[in-house]
């Protein structure tokens, strides 16, 4: 059995664990959030889901789009689209032996920068909060890519 | 080298990657399911997809939106939305050195509530089938976060 | 602490390092063409975007859909649903001891077959090109799947 107890005693892997499940948590909680405003606000994509709200054709209007929803759905989305590069790319430069003062900072920007980057989408914030916070996180993944195709390609 | 053969002993590892590899295959098949509907229907987002059933203005009727199609890329978007989650955090967690029962209970519950998601969504069942498989799933994620966060936190 | 220099003397876990660093990376050059044509054609989906290009009503009116936009778009979440089973599976069977001429294969002809894939969506290129790409890419995928689940199944 591989000694699993070894490599959680890698302590920049242990921090990667860490700032991971922190964001992917977060990541996670945005689809409470479309529910909520789903439910309160009676705004829904399904027949099935607004059944409990009239029968028929008294149902169907509840079928609809609504701005709030929809930006919410776009922060999902948008984090989606720059967590699942940061797993990847984190996780493999976690094992790939930095510097675990330097990986630390890179995890805490990157986490950082996404919360922020949902609370500048979510109440809004004027730009360029939001766009800011996206760059913030993209940088710090490709600095991680850079970092990782510079010592370890093989192609 | 990595003896690689001893991580695929670690049994808690082999079942992650059994019960992963299921449950993305099922989520690639959204999009066969999506290609089907799409073909069958005759419903396109682009134009060049429609060129085969017509030239210039004849084929444009065929840029549409159709519910069918909408309902599998919902589902494919929420399986995204709860997939990534899972694969990170349940990937973190086998490496933790978890108890095997414990961790083969929650891929089974995980997977189990993800292809009753999808049932539920397709065909569709009325709610509150796909709510609850929605939560079972994301209950299961939530539960291997909560034993990380408690167990390894490093920030 | 494990030996993560090991780690990466491991030879197709290096490959898949490289390939899926420079897939993710080509990913995350998605969401720039998206904000690319978002301000060059003054498209936008939030009202805080455009407040620089006006005040009040007349800044609304650069909140609308566009045919190129929604076309990376499509890409982009296109790459998502593909390139997050590859980076899934991919991980696993690169630690499942294969072939290492076998699993540069398959990692090669992924990464140029999404690359082709962006290519043909973006231009766009007539079909069968893209779907062709597409296929090349979830059959690699699949393969991989297969011959984890055929040699490690622990249900």
């Amino acid at each position: 059995m591989v000694d699993t107890a070894q490599l959680m005693e890698n302590k920049v892997f242990m921090a990667f664990t860490s700032y991971a499940t922190i964001i992917l948590s977060k990541m996670m909680f945005m689809s409470i959030a479309t529910a909520f405003y789903r439910v309160t606000r009676k705004v829904f994509a399904n027949p099935e889901d607004c059944a409990s709200f009239g029968k028929g054709e008294s149902a169907k209007k509840y079928l609809r789009v609504d701005d709030r929803v929809e930006r919410v759905r776009r922060a999902h989305l948008n984090d989606l689209e720059n967590i699942v590069p940061f797993l990847g790319i984190g996780l493999l430069y976690s094992l790939s032996g930095p510097d675990l003062s330097t990986a630390i900072l890179h995890f805490r920007l990157f986490v950082g920068a996404r919360i922020y980057h949902t609370i500048a989408y979510l109440l809004p914030l004027p730009q360029p909060n939001r766009g800011l916070a996206f760059f913030v996180g993209y940088g710090v993944t490709f600095s991680m890519a850079y970092r990782l195709l510079k010592n370890r390609l093989l192609l």
